[in-house]
């Protein structure tokens, strides 16, 4: 990769992957900077840019092999390997995540779930185990997890994050409404479903903008 | 509203906005820039700028008024009045937003629910009604609805999208993977869950960045 990629690239690269897997699916082979800046409504130059941040792919007058720039950016994005992830957190959320199917297709397995709750704790969801959460830190100490995805209440998030990292947990996908503290190792990305409604209502709400 | 609010501005909102909430939580009546700043990781300069967007609501040598700020974001945003929504789609997705306590207390009152399997349809889910999905033209012309969560499969996506639209639906929430294309007047917020996990596979491979 070369150098530092920006934040803006970064937040576009599954977009680029999933155009390209849909494009692989259509039986497209090949793809010009034009057609796909059409299809993804940037420009060609954005696109290309773009895709040199990673190295050149493109080739004068024939554009991009759509999928070679596919497995390209899969392993960019590290979805050619598998992710192990445990959930943490068996509520509907933790629940949503434990049954989809698209998160394993792409190489995500969740391998247990853990809760507080004595109803929940010894049974499964979609096959996968729901253990107790006093029991995460000897589990993490056995089993190799690369993911942590954090669905619990917010006022144990902070304190359930903290265990989690101080156990070897190097990355958190949080659905917890909250800024975690976590160190500087630790990477996170999160999902705050409150923050999506709230500016889908401001851009009903001011409908000059976007 | 002073004009036009970039997008990374309005991106920021929801993060305002439950700053203050916690803060008032905390029992905290004044904030200055600097505090905020601190808080939130932004620099004051950039606090004041944003909040400036929406008339100056801060007082040299004090700061700004807590409660009050916080009023005023929740107007900004529109979350100071009920939204009603239906979900089109109760599988995982469309269950974990029905179940939510934290959408409805944010004023988002979900109303009926839609599906095609006859195993759902006529039941309920948290309360919430399942109907049948060929009865959505019917129910939008006979109540007011503000938002459809869309959380349908894929290859259903447009053609249910396009059906809302043609019904009055003015907003949708999706959470379907894919680039619809609306009515110029139709506001969408996605929520993609496999870009990000995607973007944390990424940020986990190329520890440099971010």
């Amino acid at each position: 990769m070369a150098g530092y990629v920006s934040e803006a690239v970064i937040r576009r690269l599954p977009r680029y992957y999933r155009h390209l897997k849909e494009l692989e699916a259509e039986g497209v082979k090949q793809i010009s900077s034009q057609e796909l800046g059409k299809r993804m409504k940037l420009t060609a130059s954005q696109i290309r840019q773009d895709i040199n941040c990673f190295g050149g792919f493109g080739r004068q007058g024939y554009g991009y092999d759509v999928p070679e720039l596919k497995e390209h950016m899969a392993a960019i994005l590290g979805v050619d390997q598998v992710h192990r992830m445990i959930i943490v957190g068996a509520g509907n959320i933790g629940r949503a995540v434990a049954l989809s199917d698209s998160f394993p297709s792409n190489g995500f397995e969740t391998i247990a779930m853990f809760d507080t709750d004595p109803a929940k704790i010894g049974g499964s969801i979609g096959g996968i185990p729901v253990l107790d959460i006093g029991a995460v830190t000897d589990f993490l100490s056995q089993n190799a997890v690369d993911i942590a995805v954090l669905a619990v209440p917010i006022d144990t998030a902070q304190a359930v994050a903290d265990v989690l990292c101080a156990n070897g947990v190097r990355a958190i996908w949080n659905f917890v409404p909250v800024d975690l503290k976590l160190p500087p190792e630790t990477k996170v990305v999160s999902v705050h479903l409150d923050e999506g409604l709230e500016i889908l209502s401001f851009k009903m709400k001011y409908k000059e903008n976007a």
